[in-house]
């Protein structure tokens, strides 16, 4: 026993599950390097080292490929960014600061890049984009919570589960702003101004509310509109 | 002279700056609908309707006509923001919503989804990077100037210029969330929240600005910071 190989000692479902751990990141890698149109299924399985035969048994479509990639990754980006926030890097002072600091950390990998190239080839794909927009959702309804509990905010009270979608919204044109070339500077200015403001629009009793917006005022500039 | 047609009568000078502005603006159609891979200069002249040799003669190469074309459409942006805001778009109270609800509708055309198939192809793709990244510099500081105006804010203030940047990211993120289908209550909800802290952060004596971060609380988040 003691030549045998260790892949021969290990389970079958914990092999399958490494394959299809391979698969994932292989297309999640392919995606941001060579874009929709150059990410088959022959280029992820070459990648991942899996035969085709073995990455047709897990995944049946580029489609259903690319939109499980997409769901690992950012749940790998979830755990990781719980991780780090349960080892101590968020300060109770400034704590947007540091929660807003690993949001934009844990985006800067190929991740983001993949998502992109995915979600414009979505936009011109009506079949792609109906396996994309339910994963938007989840992937959506995720990152809106873990950002709400590493805020440690109440989102009963007005105006927060807003500013938490305004920060993600942020963050992604963030990322945007620094996709061809980074603006580490900028980019930290931004996002003190922006701890900054949340800070003042979801602390309890916030001055900063939509609470603040009175109906009679909304109508107001709605007529004033044009 | 009665029955001369309209077009001999054009001045030349004239007739090429038509030309010129069909090409642009079939280089942003093509773009946002086939792609940077699909943009050729061939299909573009098609669309445009000018023969190949026509569009050589004003641009010599690709990267050269799609570079123009984004420069193009966002000043054509810009004055249609800044002709909407003259006629009375942006009332007083709660300008900071009116400039946003501006800043994105004027988003909401082919000019967004080229410039970002634009963007992700220049990830990856050095030479057309290389054009961006000056072009990108530009039109930032274009976008920026007329948001502040409009705005109306001091620059000087501190904490000012970075919340018109995160204004810009935010939009951005806005687009982006909004690439796969329109979520337009979402984005009102946001935007008005946005609004409420932004006229929080760029008000004369604001409260939210950078200045109330004295250095020594930076230092000791950062020391706190793993």
């Amino acid at each position: 026993m003691a030549s045998t190989p260790i892949s021969v000692v290990v389970p079958k479902q914990h092999r399958s599950r490494v394959t299809r751990e391979r698969l994932l990141r292989a297309a999640i890698q392919c995606l941001a390097e060579l874009g929709w149109a150059g990410t088959t299924m022959g280029i992820i399985a070459d990648r991942a080292g899996v035969s085709r035969g073995a990455s047709q048994h897990h995944f049946h479509t580029r489609d259903e490929l690319v939109t499980a990639a997409i769901e690992y990754g950012t749940r790998a980006r979830l755990e990781e960014i719980r991780r780090e926030a349960s080892i101590g890097a968020i300060p109770r002072r400034s704590r947007s600061e540091a929660v807003l600091d690993l949001l934009v950390r844990s985006s800067e990998n190929s991740l983001f890049m993949a998502a992109l190239q995915l979600w414009v080839a979505g936009a011109s794909d009506e079949r792609l984009r109906a396996q994309l927009i339910p994963l938007e959702s989840r992937v959506g309804r995720e990152v809106h919570r873990l950002t709400a509990e590493l805020l440690g905010v109440d989102e009963n009270q007005p105006g927060v589960h807003e500013s938490i979608e305004a920060t993600l919204d942020l963050v992604r044109g963030l990322m945007l702003a620094n996709l061809l070339r980074p603006h580490p500077m900028r980019s930290q200015r931004v996002l003190r101004q922006w701890a900054l403001m949340l800070d003042a629009a979801v602390a309890p009793n916030a001055r900063v509310s939509m609470r603040r917006t009175p109906k009679k005022a909304k109508t107001h500039v709605r007529n004033q509109g044009t």
